[in-house]
């Protein structure tokens, strides 16, 4: 497990390398705001409406979480240098996210692939679990990102 | 191609069936103010440090052209009986978001598997394809669906 402030390039992307975020806590203000804006259906935006629906209560948009999920690897858990582009990825929501649930991310690198056309980069595989304070897994995503090499490194 | 706003339940999912969304509208105020709350890069913040990037311009957050193709499906593209509940799915961004783009959704019905341990409901996968006004594909996303059966019908 690391946890580092020196900007990653694709030197520094071992496949088994983890990496984890500091932490961000939701709220049911968040949670609402965030559907009203993107996902405005009753189980994100009312607890009462929630009850009877497959969540029991309220929880938040999948792409709620995805989108915190982003801004805890971009500010700490991932500092890939030249920023965290993704060309695609697949995520999965195990659990919703409730109002309570304070999350981090753990990444582990899965696969690293220098390009063959552009010796300046690589494209590598990021598996990364979602969490709350309980350890519970609120959301699964692997994606693909462009990282450079290290200036001056031998390619 | 279908428009509809009578809700949709499993007997309604053809495989083949199609969707078109209403549109949505980018400028840079909406990508600058998603960005700096979910995913604080320099290339989704400011077009002139996003010059000399990947990008060479302003380029909205994947996860914000996720979050509004979410908005379109919700409220006018898939209008799905008690909401649209994914499980998982898989997207990638073929090419970025821009100030300018007016977006739009197209969906199609890929597959329907009615659940054999709960019968009044199935799984749909649902591939969507986020266009701007020139018909340029912004984001394609396949995502799992729960759909429930029509109330009353024989399953």
């Amino acid at each position: 497990m690391t946890s580092t402030v020196q900007p990653l390039y694709l030197e520094d992307m071992a496949v088994g390398r983890r990496f984890q975020s500091g932490e961000h806590a939701m709220d049911a203000a968040q949670i609402i705001a965030f559907a009203q804006q993107f996902d405005p259906q009753p189980f994100h935006m009312d607890d009462a409406a929630a009850q009877g629906t497959l969540f029991g209560g309220l929880a938040a948009s999948g792409w709620h979480t995805a989108a915190i999920t982003m801004r805890l690897q971009v500010t700490t858990g991932l500092p890939v240098a030249g920023g965290i582009i993704g060309a695609s990825g697949d995520v999965a929501w195990p659990r919703p996210t409730r109002p309570t649930d304070v999350l981090h991310v753990v990444s582990e690198v899965m696969e690293v692939n220098p390009s063959r056309s552009k010796p300046d980069r690589g494209m590598v595989t990021i598996r990364s679990e979602t969490r709350n304070q309980n350890g519970e897994v609120l959301q699964i995503s692997t994606v693909r990102i462009v990282v450079p090499r290290r200036p001056g490194a031998a390619s």
